[in-house]
């Protein structure tokens, strides 16, 4: 008995409407955009949120400042060229990152923060219209309740937090950026710029499931704080902390990802970091 | 005159065969994974490439080793507690990339070495068991065409290329590491490590497209080169090297993907590095 495909009445008509429903299927792959894990990050666009270390980098006013002492370079008596530098730096200065131990007794050190909570699903609070006007900005819990409104989502659980004073547009010019190019401590009155408030701190902790935050000025705390309430509340709670980031304009309010990767000093309150995000082009 | 959907003789049977097509186009979504550009790294098992800078950090005999000093660490007059160091290091120490201008004049310095040439697809070429038998080994043509045999491909264009010696155990047992614990110009003849051939790394060059090659040894070359040819081969075509890796063993042959974020110095010859890999667990 014959019993094939095509004799259950299943014509050249039929074939091709199987055909057309297939295609339909399969071309819903394209989103979201598949990726196998070999080529996800070769496709993905990437920003550098990093300045760079120099004589011009900014420091806290009574730290000590970026060197670089060049040991060698040049033509070498076995005929090939060389060069290489020594260097020294404060942890905190420049595009760094602030370990939980910074301000939180018996917390992480640098070295010992999960990687997992440095990289990952990462969202942009753009506060500069205000923070632009007023170098003592507060970034405040109403800040973040208008990107929840606007993005009509809730922070996402396990987010990294990024703030967007637009105070980066400054750097690396001490006076606008720091609000002094005095050094010492004499200076830290004359400190001014736009940090997290206290209150907006607290809420992000009470609240929300973050993993870190990060801003593009020299601290979380805003330039005129005298007790770094702020430092004080996320680093106990061992979430760290970016400062002095660059190019947060280029992000957008979400849908990217970054990755901070500091310098893995052994006890380190904190480091240099080098940080990027990444996102579909 | 009526012309719908069900009266071009379109039934119920008919449907249904659309339907299991329909579907069957729509499960080849989940080979290979989808995942969107928010969760990706969130999914990734990560393996941390990178040794830790301290006292114990292995440095070039000739180089400036870490130093850490600690300018703060306690309650302040304010009543919160806080702490923070100053570091010193050589360019060339622990685990650290080689920008191209090291060995190579007029070549990129390490803030200018794109990121995209430190990030992507990448490759493990295990030599370790011949490596281990030989502390003044040479990685060959040889290996990389056993990989090549065994993976059954050629290392696919734009990957960045890893070879596990093996001495990465030793670390930071200098003795065992660098093959002597004396320091100076006087220990230079005393290095025994495994490296890449010089004619490992030009056929590299000139048959296959590679972004940045790593080992887990302290240079490109082996500890008895006085030419440092490999490093010149590779460096004088901006491809950039990553030494004094960690946990190599951990890793695949394929099928994994390396982020490699230097310290950014601008004007540097390389710098410390931190180094990850990522994977689907
Ligand atoms: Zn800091
Ligand atoms: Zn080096």
């Amino acid at each position: 008995m014959k019993f094939g495909f095509w004799n259950l009445g299943f014509g050249i008509w039929n074939f091709l409407i199987l055909c057309a429903a297939f295609l339909a299927g399969c071309t819903q792959q394209t989103t979201p955009p598949v990726q196998t894990a070999n080529n996800t990050l070769d496709k993905m666009k990437i920003v550098d949120l990093t300045h760079d270390f120099s004589r011009e980098t900014v420091y806290w006013v009574t730290a000590k400042e970026f060197e670089l002492d060049t040991v060698f370079a040049g033509v070498t008596e076995q005929g090939f060229y060389y060069t290489a530098n020594d260097i020294t730096t404060a942890e905190h200065g420049g595009t760094h990152i602030d370990a939980p131990i910074h301000f939180a007794e018996g917390k992480l050190t640098v070295d010992q923060i999960p990687l997992e909570s440095l990289m990952g699903a990462a969202i942009k609070i753009d506060v500069s219209e205000k923070a632009l006007q007023d170098p003592d900005y507060l970034i405040s819990v109403d800040d973040i309740d208008r990107w929840e409104q606007e993005e009509n989502t809730p922070i996402p659980d396990g987010s990294i937090v990024l703030f967007y004073t637009g105070h980066s547009t400054y750097y690396p010019d001490k006076k606008k950026y720091l609000g002094t190019e005095q050094r010492g401590e004499e200076a830290l009155d004359s400190l001014h710029f736009p940090g997290i408030s206290p209150e907006a701190a607290q809420w992000l902790i009470d609240n929300r499931n973050i993993k870190a935050v990060g801003l593009d000025t020299p601290s979380l705390d805003y330039g005129q704080s005298k007790n770094f309430k702020t430092h004080v509340i996320l680093l106990s709670e061992n979430v760290p902390g970016f400062e002095n980031l660059a190019n947060l304009e280029q992000l957008p309010a979400s849908g990217f990802q970054v990755i901070a990767l500091p310098m893995k000093i052994k006890g380190g309150s904190g480091g240099p970091l080098r940080m990027i995000a990444i996102m579909n082009p």
